[in-house]
């Protein structure tokens, strides 16, 4: 069986690109580079809360790693590096294989370097920490939304949660195992967001976010949501509400803009072949949520994901 | 019962101090200094592998910690900034407020900031990413070591093994549950130690690491390792043997420095009141360890700690 420093030499230990000390000392050495300041965030994935049980591994590599470019891209970071802990009950070469090929052609394609890690036995769980640069001071924090602003929302709602609620739906099933982070998205909008999120506890409660540390509330139109295209053909309405509005795992970015941007922001949803979609305004006053349908009646709102929930 | 933010606020919610943003954005913001870079390192610890259920939770949070700064203090970084996923099987919020206070008592004492994470629900456990700063290209290496430099260590070997096989002895007790991370030493040895590294896993596989980076052997005179106190009282040779030279969880620093140091290394120790001992010599040649008692004859080396060991 092989040890803890072989799994780690064979799958996860690739030569240094851009760290100036790569995996396999104490710890990594990187140089960030001038101007930049760090963005810094960690997820933490469990068997049986955030992936089923004889979850396929390599869908797994991918998910982990891109729930943690999804926190980056909503701070308008470029992802640089990033260190895996794993938690495994057992040595099985071929999950380790899959999972590792998962993460590492996710984290290939956004030039994301696996740094160092941590590898143990324990239950199945994987804990990523990510590094991301910003040039300093023009990160799209939660609190910079302002009185008069637009409301965006990149790509579709709702899918993740559909996958869960009915599985079997490819479409959806994608959107639940292999999110895409916004990454090049998140990076152009610096400059022109004036505050942005990931939608990963549910659009609702990651939209509340930005408006309690903003201090204004936010009326938003229900038909104008993007919407995974399967809920038109199911065509059961409450199921949709509750998906598109509270579902989480969507991973795209819920952002705020100045009405100045419109037509910037519409270019750049073409340049990137990714809706980006006007679903609401921003107003001053109390930090909450209105959604409103077509004639302008209350939307129900439930509440997003608490890990902490029974 | 507390929601996952509400836990994040009321535990683990300080204002930040050296971070540009601190906790509950998508990401934390911090600067590092310039011409610094970054030791990035992270630890997962698991409930009954890395400690025991009904551990106390102070002490746990001091122990999570501990072993991440201690990672960093063996590259002679300056630790900075922390993040903290941690995975808790329901809300006891007599556990987490006190596993927040040892972890903050320690973070406090040398400077370091926690600056975001991850709450979710899960088998116990806690993963760690801590980021140091050090000057650039002066970081402590375990491929620096060169023939004929000294071979040193810090404070004690064994105590924490020993306090794994004779329960109840209160120095050992400490040395397992309060590591002590030697951070004043790893950066007063820049620009003198040649490589480090912390014993983790047990001194001879821990030196094996540098001696397998630095392309060189080593002999270690078995009576001048500096041994936990208890181990004269108890008299059981082959149990001392087996704690010091393969007994995982001491965190002191294992280094190599010409011998120009000598002087230089134990005025230092003088300083900062911790015995640094010098232990044997490096020597070219194949990476392995030789141990020699008084006599000259081999001591035999167990395995250290492999997490995926049976």
């Amino acid at each position: 069986m092989p040890s803890e420093f072989e799994i780690i030499g064979r799958y996860f230990t690739r030569p240094a690109r851009t760290a100036s000390l790569g995996v396999g000392d104490d710890a990594a050495l990187v140089r960030p580079s001038p101007g930049t300041e760090l963005a810094v965030s960690t997820d933490l994935l469990v068997e049986g809360r955030h992936f089923r049980a004889g979850a396929d591994p390599r869908k797994l590599g991918h998910k982990a790693l891109a729930v943690n470019l999804s926190d980056v891209a909503a701070m308008g970071a470029t992802p640089r590096w990033a260190t895996l802990a794993l938690s495994l009950p057992d040595v099985d070469e071929a999950w380790i294989s899959a999972f590792a090929e998962g993460l590492f052609a996710l984290a290939g394609r956004f030039g994301t370097e696996l740094i160092g890690g941590d590898t143990v036995r324990g239950p199945r769980s994987m804990c990523i920490c990510i590094l991301g640069e910003v040039p300093q001071g023009r990160a799209l924090r939660r609190d910079g939304a302002h009185a008069d602003d637009d409301l965006w929302v990149s790509g579709e709602l709702g899918g993740a949660a559909l996958a869960l609620a009915r599985p079997g739906i490819e479409e959806a099933e994608r959107r639940l195992d292999q999110p895409e982070p916004r990454v090049a998205l998140g990076t152009r909008l610096l400059g022109r967001a004036t505050s942005a999120i990931d939608v990963s506890d549910g659009f609702a409660q990651d939209l509340g976010h930005i408006l309690e540390r903003s201090g204004c509330g936010a009326l938003v139109q229900y038909e104008q949501l993007p919407k995974c295209a399967a809920f038109a053909r199911i065509g059961q309405p409450e199921l949709e509400r509750e998906c598109v509005l509270a579902g989480g795992d969507d991973y795209e970015l819920v952002f705020t803009a100045p009405v100045t941007e419109r037509a910037a922001l519409e270019a750049l949803a073409a340049e990137l072949s990714l809706p980006l979609t006007r679903v609401g305004a921003i107003h001053a006053g109390a930090p909450s949520v209105s959604i409103v349908d077509s004639r302008g009646h209350e939307v129900r709102v439930s509440h997003g994901f608490d890990h902490f929930a029974p």
